[in-house]
């Protein structure tokens, strides 16, 4: 990693006050790579709407996991902004996804989730089949045309278990070229057929990039002492870092890699690693880490949490499959269960993190794994994350706050604000915001 | 009733989303009779400013029966948007209406409702007579006028029983020929003299024209089912659809109108019917309805709900006199009680919906009615239709909603749709607002 | 008090609907000296942003009383608008003042109040000492330069036991001036060492000008039947106002002050009054008034709350020593306790009020005096103003509220409104408002 000198010159940088807004266009200009973002990114009510719009309402968003519906007929929703999207497997077994607004006069069509057969409106019973075809509408006009009425489509993917979709009239193309380089990794898994054992919504109260930075880096990890049990104690360091006194420690974790590789190979899975973070339109990162102890999965010192592996998995020191995905998602596949997650706006200052365990589909709850222990690492990290999203939230909107250098180990974060930021500016438009110089820290 | 024929141009109508908001002269003529309205009429602040402004602050709104303050130092408050009014039974028995400011310092006068003597302002005791004038201020310079300091007053009438009042300067000079219309109807029920039984404000998730709308069509009564026992399941049909299977209860209601028609003539009471929702300021509709089964009340089946029948009504079965008014109000006028509605808005997309029963001045909860059975179907029914608000709010609030097509049984939301944009394109003027093509749809 | 007759003139005045926003300037340029102020002041985003910005932001406000964090390493944080401040002793016992915000990635430092040798982030453990220099920071690349980190410093004054901060880059130097004039009034009583037997914080339902206004007159007395028991009931009337039939009980309060001047005297502390409320940058008023009954303190009739008298104070008739401060905090220091009062905005209609009562470091709970008894006066006090400040915000947010003219006893209200106003008006500059005529009623 190259470094910057990061001098006084930060300190005049632009500290705004809630009198005075800035547009989001020169905000973009000025923001300076290595940098955390201005407070106007956290708390300002035309850059969420911005946000809403350009990432949520035109990015691919990770939408569920296709285990929680599946059956035909099985429906969820799920919220983006003020949208709300049903997400129905249909008769063919096919994974779809519709506006979830009524074309006669709007009324919201199903709540939460469960079972249909047909989608038929609470108000005035027009009624879609599963394909979002008007089947039935009373008390029409003679030439009312019923193929007018359909509802509206949204993008929807099943990319090895997980869903995505994307709001927009037209879905960035990007997306099949990565699902091309992430699938054979999940393959193994098989996590379409998998079990929900539990899933959380988490009151955030602050905005979504908070809860994605504090994801992407891991220098406040000894925040989280349930959680880097499992985990090589190696998250602050580079390999030049690496001290005599931590050298012993650090062959440890080579091994681990190492017999790690034979496993997978035996397995005939990939094990190379992927990291376009902010370089192309799907942003993501793709990382198989050894476990530390007994190297399993995220019980204390990498003990095992289930005792039935996932899909084809054979051996249960598997490692950590982590997969970042801009904007709004990571996940955990381990050899005996999986963690799903996901981040949904719900205001300029409050979000939704949603935290799903998947299991093989025949684990049975009390016999192969004990649900609290199963939750325990992440139920307890989370909840140490909220707080410190919490803290921030605050912080950033503050008109004392100015922003401040990132770490050596805060590439990831560099890289989230990076993709975002290019994501903005694009919209905008060449015009609106000239390119700044590129940064000199990232090695992205 | 005419017909056009709906088409695939609908769907492509302006969808809007978050991030561009419409000027609402450009929303109003771009409006589209014969379809629901656009998003932004229910979701944003500007319209509903002007909602307050051009409707509730300059049209006759219904605010409470008479019934309500039966003596003299009788007093309730109504809330219309961030004003507060206070109607008052002044001295002489007459109706008063002022704003619920102090002169001094603007304190609140009166909370909720109650008896006063005089109005004392809570604050540094200012007094006002229930005239409105200052009878007292103390530690005043010897040059302080009382005079100048009287309440302001607020327009007030007393409509057989039906208080509605205006906070215009100059009220719409239309309400007297409405009354004059109206009042004959009202007359033999003595509502003026009637008794309070209950009276329930219901918080609704949606913006108030959505319950206008709600109240302003039967298409949705399947979804009614303790209050549709009590009328002729005819609601979803024009006389020329009525089917020959249908002949038979076409025909039964056919003899219970000409029955009601026969009653009513004996006690000299009108039963025409009245339909000007769209075409004048005062916008109404006086309907007279037989009731099926027993056609006495709103009990099961046409069952009674209170021995003692209202006023001067003397046969139980008098039919349900149904009067619709524009903006924010509705009545069930029976032989044996009277239910009456309002709607007030108390944000863009909430609202508080009123229900008061009166029964016989005499009539004795307990001997001559039962409350809950009173009450039950209208708490049933505002229930149900509350939920169907609250799902309306948020799918119309969806950037992926887009106006559909009112059926051949909603001519009334029709009308009270019109009704409303035609309030709103008089106050932006002409020049704003260029007028649209009328609407082949409606009869009105 | 000169007087200046009021008449229907002001009924003419302008009455804004919530539809049309009228610029602040032009709002300052029409404010009419001798009447409350217009509704934008009390309901208007803008205004509350500018009052956040020019008052709150830019002026000395009270902060704490310094016995709240008595040792090194105590410390407190306030909450100012959206901005929070750390007040903290430090290692040499001096009272300090930091922005509550990481200089790394922001988070919020401390929450609440505690002790703390270092302030260590707790996010990624930043670690700064107790004068604001950043000690320690993990993971940094060779250029890091940690003396550019530094907590950004707040403007810190402790006059006598009552802390101050400012929030400016450049403080009011007139503050010091101030000081000056009040410390040997403060001194005696040795409030920095005193021990804190209660805080309460009080949510209003009002803009925080609401609350100064009402502190600022006694106008409203008579709605607090316990406070005014200790004093003479003359705080309707000015001396020309005496009737005959008032003679004797102003004559006993003559007696009362003539004694607490001797008494005064004879330990050396000056009992001049100072009423500077309107015309200097912190204005304030200082007034020493003879208690009525027993004449010692805020129990019944005067009578006596805590057995030990504050600091130096030798005779427990020592008067109420009422010390009014623009634009946020007043004070009442007795013989045996004092009562220390401050405003905070928390929105634009909303603020908290803090009541701390402060009694001699030794003096014993349950012993010296009872907890409850002490502040019983103030808590009912405090309770009924809470009421009337939520009254008025209601009404002043009414579109028929009027400004109304201020009785001769509201003197200081129109000076507390005289230095916000100027306060703004300075602000936003001559050009952008235009001077009105001089209020003629004010003897300021
Ligand atoms: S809104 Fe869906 S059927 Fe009417
Ligand atoms: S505000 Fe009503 S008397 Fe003062
Ligand atoms: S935000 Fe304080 S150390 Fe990172």
């Amino acid at each position: 990693m190259e470094v910057v000198p990061v001098t006084a010159e930060l300190q005049e940088s632009s500290a705004t006050t809630t009198s005075e807004r800035v547009p989001v266009a020169e905000l973009l200009r000025r923001r300076r790579p290595g940098t955390s973002l201005e407070s106007a990114f956290y708390t300002d009510e035309d850059v969420h709407a911005l946000d809403l719009d350009v990432v949520f309402s035109r990015q691919w968003i990770f939408a569920a996991a296709a285990a929680e519906i599946p059956e035909a007929g099985d429906y969820l929703t799920v919220d983006v902004g003020s949208s709300s999207v049903v997400v129905v497997r249909d008769d063919d077994e096919q994974v779809r996804a519709f506006h979830n607004v009524c074309r006669h006069r709007g009324s919201r069509l199903l709540e939460d989730r469960g079972f249909v057969g047909n989608i038929v409106c609470p108000y005035h019973r027009w009624t879609y089949d599963l394909e979002g075809s008007l089947l039935h509408a009373e008390a029409q006009p003679p030439g009312f045309d019923k193929t007018c009425f359909s509802l509206r489509p949204v993008h929807v993917r099943d990319l090895a278990g997980l869903v995505f979709i994307c709001l927009a009239d037209e879905a960035p193309e990007d997306f099949d070229a990565v699902a091309e380089l992430v699938e054979p990794h999940l393959r193994p898994y098989r996590l379409g057929e998998a079990k929900v054992a539990a899933q959380h919504d988490l009151a955030e109260q602050g905005n979504w990039k908070l809860v994605m930075e504090n994801n992407r880096e891991c220098y406040h990890c000894d925040g989280h002492p349930e959680l880097i049990t499992a985990y090589f104690p190696l998250f602050a360091y580079d390999e030049e870092d690496i001290s005599p006194r931590l050298r012993p420690l650090y062959e440890r974790y080579q091994r681990a890699a190492a017999d790690l590789e034979v496993v997978r190979r035996a397995q005939g899975v990939p094990m190379v690693d992927h990291r376009q973070l902010a370089d192309r339109v799907v942003g993501f990162q793709l990382t198989h880490m050894p476990l530390d102890g007994e190297g399993r999965s995220f019980g204390a010192h990498g003990a095992s949490l289930s005792r039935r592996l996932l899909g084809d998995v054979q051996d249960p020191v598997f490692g950590d499959l982590s997969i970042h995905l801009q904007p709004n998602s990571w996940f955990h596949v381990l050899g005996d269960h999986a963690v799903v997650f996901s981040v949904m706006p719900t205001s300029v200052s409050t979000s939704v993190l949603r935290t799903t365990w998947l299991v093989h589909p025949d684990a049975e709850e009390g016999v192969d794994y004990d649900l609290a222990t199963l939750r325990a690492v992440w139920d307890a990290t989370n909840e140490q994350d909220r707080a410190l999203v919490a803290a921030t939230q605050k912080g950033v909107a503050d008109p004392a706050y100015v922003p401040g250098p990132y770490s050596m180990v805060e590439d990831d974060v560099e890289a989230f604000v990076s993709w975002y930021v290019t994501r903005l500016r694009e919209h905008l438009g060449p015009d609106a915001v000239p390119p700044t110089v590129p940064d000199a820290r990232s090695g992205d």
